[in-house]
């Protein structure tokens, strides 16, 4: 199931704050990433659909740097099959220690046309890395290369990272806050309620800068949405 | 026991470094919170009495989007009768996962003329709420809603935030550093103490950065208080 | 074993990346700091020889404000003793909530002409101490002063550091990822493959920047190769 | 709202496993508590409504090995107080280096008819208070006294222990397993369907020792319901 | 590649301190499990080839007590499938906090000739499953079901558990100490140098505590090499 | 100074709970191990002065199961050198993974005469360890042998062991909940005033038992003490 041009741009005008909130509504407690943050310059949001890399721990007679020369790594296979627009999520199973990629691949990753990069690992020169143009989230920087502690085992299987499911195919979204996974299936209605949701509280924020109390403003009564609505109309 | 003008406008002035050495002259060595960093500005201080507020973790039956409407819910009970000057303290259990407020709360409590928010925890709309210009100090951005794991129990309680105990009217002061806590009945003494020092240590750090070694300056000798007193003379 | 000009300059210009690599297919894969970041301007390296320094928990009836006057405190010896060139690394055994020095000691190492601090706990002042000149690398800030939980014991002697072990002479790197520690006699090999790795990276970046596919350039096959020795002519 | 006699009687021949199975199925995911083991003889089941006590940090001027002696102090008023088959419920935030409570306390404990002691981190004299007959559940050993880095500041207030909320007068239930909290208006029902549950349960459990696989054993199917309405009957 | 039943014969005999050492000798240094004990009766060793079992986060909408009747549930299927003297090794992230299985699996398990249960994550009605037969190595006991955080996702995939890659067929050995894991190819030849090596430590021991020191006995010169041939012979 | 005999006398009849009572009232707040548990069987204790040992991390280049051969090697001559009647005191960097020493080692200790090992790490083939006679202290079961990631670096030097400086020759004291470290020049009076406490406490216990209230008893009024010195008398 496709991510609809409209839900992907909905979903670039709202914050992850407001996704929580819808997939709570919802039933929904465990969807945002734990220890994963973003590191390209502020600003810069993330939405795609997620393509997945799952690692597991490194054996010393399996994983050495010449091991990333073969076309069937399952890393840079992932890399360079990607479709556009999709955002590549790498289960580190929370190692920080190493890098779960470096500057090349996020080079090749926006080269590509992908549309992000997260990981619940390191990055190595992340701060290169980071300047390329490709949205970058992950557990912060990590100079050793990842077969250092990682075995790239396969692609396209759902994963954890950060503590949460991703399913290939799920909506990757991130902000300055961090990263949410939506379910395809909820994608379009969760981006619609959280847009309108995002609109009015950009309202409510200006009040509440304003000096209105939260009182009545957040959440707000029939007065202050009546006043929302004249406004908005 | 308000805090004194002039001990508030000497804390401005002094560091959290010099305040935590003069507290373990006086025997306290637990007043430094672990985990809580500054997000707004670089440069913003922080000074005011702690107006406290104690989450205890989410039930789902009690727990949910609709629960933050009430007039009685605590977090926004506290937040609409805060004093001018005070700075709210939460208790998040050092829980990183979710918010433990957001960046509409910030903006109201920066037009009622709060000092300052301190949890440690997570906050929302982060890099948002850091720029409303109060001075703001948590454990990191976190996109979920503060009832996706906290039930607010209780304003004006004693707690514990970032490892430290903290009563209603402690005196907390924030700089780039992080948060320090101080029991009321030693405010005056410690800041005039700490400033002091403080100015002191800025004399010692020119003449370090000038040359001189660290035995006889740092910690100083006679004739480095000498030269001090003559200069500050 | 003095650290040769020749391959200090050769390490200004390599990464933390690059010798982690060069390290592993050595056979070592311990050798980069955990938990040790960066806090100075965005840019700068440090390449020196370790001198080291070991801490133990704090006794109370040892460490007070006043033990640190004494000029047989083996920090302020340590620092007072530091050869130019060199990069002072203390154990702090990662204990984040005390301070393993401050803004007044970065000062003196910087005015000694030593080539960085590292510790793996905590910086007082870190704001002030990141920016005298000196490269420091720590694990964040911390306000308490270290005698509130560390003993300084003892300097010269072999250490851990960030879960890596450093004995005195050890050649320390560090870059924006973060610290990497290599043995003297490694060191001046490690540093001209690392260069000559770094500089067909650097090709091969602008290549991948430029539209190439990962196979065939990262790693390169015979004709990346070629054109790589074409353009280094 | 006292706990009948019946559901007190049921929920002793429950386990926490079929008790947490049960409040999932209502929507409940946080029942059980982290970290908190059973320490008294095997075999011993605990059931009882919460008597809680809060701790917050110890502070230098407060907490003193004399602070103990006081009437007031929170803890020894908990515990002369706590009526006959209430469990106290002790919120130490996990900490594990002190001691929440110590052997002459659960000796009190267990002689004014207390159904049992918890707390999220240590007990002193653990070997000792395990033995005088009442259940004890706590993180393990730890020989300081609390008031090294606790202050008893509260009886009776809702708490966390164990990562999960506590009020006064919840249901309490250990076993072998750790310990679940049961909101007192579920507990009627949850007890019934658990003592079910449990019952159909032990009878799946022999017919798989004895050979049945699990497909239409666990969960049963039709047949196998007919089989144990059966032998039930 | 089946393991042969002399291999298995002679592992049952070598302890995992005897595996690891051997291992360390080619070369492989993270094939230890962290984190995970046997709380089966004391004495008893597990060998067999590995059956893998692998968890996803739980998402609220997968995970329910009746997602567990289904025939293709993946922890039920591998479970009716698993042949003879083979160990069951679940990924369960490291989560403590919940059942990887419980008591009934295991006796199913058991029923089915298994030759154990491995996983890094809890066990619920832990006692009652230790005791039906199967040697059962985890992290400890967690009453709440494995979906209240787990999504049983796949089979038969190579997985982490505890900290170490564990490829379906990889030769498992559990003992007091904990659980080791070694790759198909190296058993034969591992398992033959272990058992040499066990029982010239037995011999050693028996050395040591009668007295002899460990120069020249532990490791052994030729004066003690020729002891031991002699007894041996 | 050596450990008089009669203060060792009383320390054996002391718990390590009244021991750290009696070094908070004189100021020390960290004077008992964290993570450190006995192992050997329920009920003996230990008493002696400590020898130091301590790690640092493994390098690939130094440490392989050949290095242990070495008479030089110091975790081997520490143990052979040391006098009857210390604990051996390893500092592990609180490292879980591996084997601080194993089942040879402490047999080697115990016919040497020693009181004792500790360490903040594991021990391998712990339950034939523990089974030697020796009391033996430390984190839990870990196979890998220590070159896998520790390199014994030196003997009789201050160490850091389960977050608690151990100076060589301080007295250090187990029991059933762990291990607490005395300074020599403390350990005549603090022993002394301990088993005075404990004779109390041993009384007051049993009053407690027989239904005594804690007011008035614990801590006990001028009524108890009377009896107490009747009894006592």
């Amino acid at each position: 199931m496709a991510l609809a041009e409209k839900t992907r741009e909905l979903l670039r005008r709202t914050s992850t704050a407001t996704l929580t909130t819808q997939m709570l509504k919802r039933g929904f407690r465990n969807v945002f990433m734990e220890g994963v943050r973003p590191f390209h310059p502020a600003g810069g949001v993330m939405v795609g659909e997620a393509a997945t890399l799952r690692y597991i721990p490194a054996r010393e007679d399996l994983d050495s740097i010449e091991s990333l020369g073969s076309r069937e790594h399952p890393q840079r296979k992932t890399i360079e099959t990607i479709p556009p627009g999709q955002v590549l999520v790498v289960d580190c199973r929370g190692e920080t220690r190493v890098a779960g990629a470096g500057a090349i691949l996020m080079a090749r990753l926006f080269a590509r046309g992908a549309a992000g990069f997260v990981c619940d690992g390191g990055v190595r020169d992340l701060a290169t890395g980071a300047s390329v143009g490709l949205p970058l989230y992950c557990a912060g920087a990590a100079a050793p290369p990842n077969v250092m502690r990682h075995h790239a085992i396969a692609a396209g299987e759902p994963i954890a990272c950060g503590g949460v499911a991703v399913f290939p195919g799920d909506v990757i979204v991130g902000d300055s806050d961090g990263v949410v996974v939506l379910p395809p299936k909820l994608a379009d209605e969760v981006a619609a309620a959280a847009a309108e949701q995002e609109h009015l509280e950009d309202f409510l924020f200006e009040e509440v800068k304003a000096g209105k109390p939260l009182f009545g403003t957040y959440p707000p009564d029939e007065a202050t949405l009546a006043r929302y609505r004249a406004k908005k109309g």
